[in-house]
């Protein structure tokens, strides 16, 4: 591992910029910015995929993967990541570092603490909750509506027993009320700071923040707590982009972590604006498949930021194609080109959407052993046909090896086609329109339906003046439509929407469908318990 | 501020065993352990005080100056404070960083996150919790007792409405139960923390953990849960000491920060133990009074990590010893040498509770601005009377040049007079003997008398086989009764002993007199209402 100190001077961050976290990991300070904020930017490249499977599809793995071909093939390139959140590495994801070898390192701190990011969205978030409790329990000036209090708790861990409960019980306590907590990563907080440009766009975020209704109906926020200046204090370090490296001494900027389902799910707007002056090549990602994280990371992120993705990568892998194609997860290894033939719908799908937005689009088939030729084949020539380039990504067996043609065939597109990005929908456009038109354009639904509830939250909205607001939709990831089992390109579905709700900091409008969990739990048997650290420090089980 | 690389250098610390946090907070690998552990030992210095009153006495602002002006005059000394909380400086708590000239630095991160470790804490203690109530939840095979589940869930923020609550509501939550939090730095884990020697005495001691009891009413433990290595990999960097400096460059070790009640109140095991192979002299304080702070250091901390102090300072200020002799709070700027005289009694007890425990003692009286002249002299002439040294501390105003005169006295006394440090009991006494002793020879009650349910809990530690630990009092730290308005030195009284509770990882049994609140509340106008950021970062509100 080579001292974070050299990765920055590569490229030409000197140390007076540099916060260090030990050896390895740095934040970059602001002063950075100012600097080179005067300097023309490089290319902004998505890498998305097509609905996620149990078999795991590669996204973070193949852009990793990705930044370490470019630079071997001598284009200066930056990889901008999410955070991992720690919760999830005790239940049974796993670390979020990439794997074999294109990873991130340090990988087990960047899945721990790393440099405090989470932990400080967590005090940022209950400093407002427990300011919110305190203003009801000292007089209830402001005369918030206890049934109407929607801010709610935040943990970094997977807890079920915290998503619904009664709080302030016994003599002295407070107001008792129904609460519950989220992971933290669920929390508008983290979506906040992920989408801040700087501090002080951060604190009029955060001061948006809505946190209940009074007893008339109207918003009351963070600004009325009086609570914005303390949490943009326990933010401002959180504000700073977090450097480390790759096996390969890849530079990678891991910033923010949002959830992709009530979040947009994309790493921070600072870390991807100042990667784009320090590197010629920027890779990014956004969360799940292109339908939720793709469009997320078009509509909210590039329109909030005004930022021009110049292509986007969609990966793709055959056992994925074939689980869409009807094969049950345990038969996913054996060859099955007729289900495969089937599953590539799915594929073709999220070309066509990705499309929609005028990006160029580039398939990479994450390269599997066991993938048979004929496979792989068919996965081409339905490319070819589409009239979109394709190439296999060996990066988890040969990291910057396995993506020199990759690399290549990407660096040609950036240079022969031209990014036309437009955001699918204006911010004019009413928000109910706005939903109607990502799941007519995105997920093919035949109409969407409203519950009494959506509906009363959508007038709510546009009487609060939030109508102009992009959507962020709370969806299943693994189909197209609101059932999860609706795989490959389902068509003549009706959109349930549940319910809205307003992210005002964040400025979207959070749009559910279906039940989406913000507190996950654990399984029967947790990874917690099977991990191990030995006298040398080394861990198993994290990863 | 010197880069902290600097101040480490100073007392022999190699770059290579530093963890930098940004370019003025490190950690300190134990490789430096291994080089320095056949070094011979400084001398231990306790800093305490008279029992604390709203004026402020100043215990850690005269840990801080002391060990400047030691360093002042040509001894090599280094100060072992704890770690603030987070919560309550967003409370009405202000830092805890010390204040005036005698000030550890950067106070601002220290008082925020600082290098993680309460987050560290926290996330450990909250795994634990969320595997219990998975256990339950998915066929509970150790047959845990819902209503005896002990272990709660933790917080570094005050928010009283999570003091008490029922968890577990709705479809696929879990089981429903009661439950609450504490603020973080009352976790048993913190306790831990502090008094593990290593990483594999951490391990152990979190193992031993109790987190509650099954149907057959025996104890169930961390270890049983299988948490206890992941909680060993959270908290990792957490166990290495934090170096920082003062405002003149002393070298300062913080680490660590367990509650004074319901724990025992000092910094790490570690952080002493290092410092004393660096440092000819090192300073440290224990919380609250010398009640309950110093009976803890020498009758835990030192009997757990075999400790022997060289000698303690007695911090008294001529307000306190005013408010001790019944002149109420609005008063105490005026002189009243007769109710001084009337307190003096406070710090005549505390003189006389130190001496039982064999060790040297030194007053030190921290001088405020309105102190007159007549009053100070009434304090040396009693100290005369009891043949204790006493010395004026001026640091708050001067810095090291207010504590000359002192460390010179100091320094004299740690080389005219022997410590024969003893512990006020021995293992061998049962529990109920060893309340009674610390009730009879410290806080000078005439009896205790024990709740049924303290009856209950001491026969089942006895049961458990725990009946050789010692006691962590946790009592109302204003008085030495169980009364928090029984000031001076009162006597007749009886102590109630509520309930007792086993800390099997800690490693001492909690003795509940009065009602001890380990989940703080915000007051009606929260401090984080008044801070703010400027442009530049300068913070004001928060120290």
């Amino acid at each position: 591992m080579r001292p974070i100190i050299e990765v920055a001077k590569d490229i030409g961050i000197a140390d007076e910029h540099l916060e260090l976290y030990g050896k390895y990991k740095s934040k970059i300070n602001p002063s950075l910015w100012e600097e080179v904020k005067h300097r023309p930017e490089g290319q902004l490249v998505l890498v998305t995929a097509m609905n996620p499977t149990p078999a795991g599809e590669g996204k973070t793995l193949t852009t990793i993967g990705l930044a370490q071909g470019l630079n071997a093939i001598g284009e200066p390139t930056i990889a901008a990541l999410r955070e991992p959140s720690l919760g999830p590495c005790f239940g049974m994801k796993g670390g979020a570092t990439g794997s074999g070898k294109a990873q991130i390192i340090p990988a087990d701190d960047i899945n721990l603490h790393f440099t405090g990011d989470i932990h400080a969205v967590t005090s940022a978030h209950n400093l407002l909750s427990a300011m919110i409790d305190n203003h009801v329990f000292h007089g209830n000036a402001l005369r918030l509506d206890s049934k109407r209090i929607v801010w709610k708790r935040a943990m970094d861990m997977n807890d079920r027993s915290l998503r619904q409960m009664v709080t302030g019980l016994g003599d002295g306590n407070g107001n008792v009320r129904e609460a519950g907590f989220l992971i933290t990563t669920a929390s508008e907080i983290m979506a906040v700071l992920c989408l801040s440009e700087n501090l002080s766009d951060l604190r009029n975020r955060l001061g948006r923040m809505v946190i209940g209704y009074n007893e008339a109906g109207d918003a009351v926020t963070a600004v009325q707590l009086g609570a914005v200046e303390a949490m943009v204090i326990l933010l401002k370090e959180a504000m700073k982009p977090n450097l480390v490296q790759t096996l390969e001494g890849t530079p990678v900027m891991v910033h923010g972590g949002p959830f992709a389902n009530i979040a947009h799910g994309c790493s921070s707007v600072v870390g991807t604006r100042l990667s784009l002056k320090l590197a010629k090549i920027v890779v990014t990602e956004a969360g799940f498949g292109a339908d939720l994280g793709a469009e997320k990371f078009f509509n909210i992120k590039c329109r909030q930021a005004g930022l021009t993705p110049a292509a986007a990568v969609l990966v793709v892998t055959v056992k994925a194609l074939k689980y869409n194609g009807g094969v049950p997860k345990q038969e996913l290894e054996y060859p099955n080109v007729d289900a495969l033939h089937q599953g590539l719908c799915n594929m073709e799908r999220h070309i066509e959407n990705i499309r929609k937005f005028g990006v160029p689009v580039l398939v990479a088939i994450n390269h599997f052993e066991g993938d048979v030729s004929e496979e792989i084949k068919l996965v081409q020539q339905r490319c070819q046909q589409l009239g979109v380039q394709v190439e296999i990504s060996k990066v988890w067996a040969e990291g910057s090896v396995g993506a020199i043609q990759f690399a290549e065939t990407l660096v040609e597109l950036l240079h022969n086609e031209t990014s036309n990005f437009t955001p699918l929908y204006t911010d004019e456009l009413d928000i109910k329109s706005k939903i109607e038109k990502v799941v007519g354009d995105i997920y093919r639904g035949v109409g969407v339906s409203f519950s009494p509830s959506a509906v009363r939250g959508l007038a709510e909205i546009n009487r609060l003046g939030y109508g102009s607001l992009p959507v962020c939709m709370a969806k299943t990831p693994y189909s197209f439509s609101d059932q999860p089992r609706l795989l490959g390109a389902p068509e003549g579905f009706t959109m349930h929407v549940r319910d809205v709700s307003l992210s005002a900091g964040a400025g979207f409008v959070v749009v559910h469908t279906g039940n989406i969990v913000t507190m996950p739990g654990l399984p029967k048997s947790p990874a917690a318990e099977h991990m191990a650290m030995d006298e040398d420090g080394v861990i198993t089980g994290l990863i």
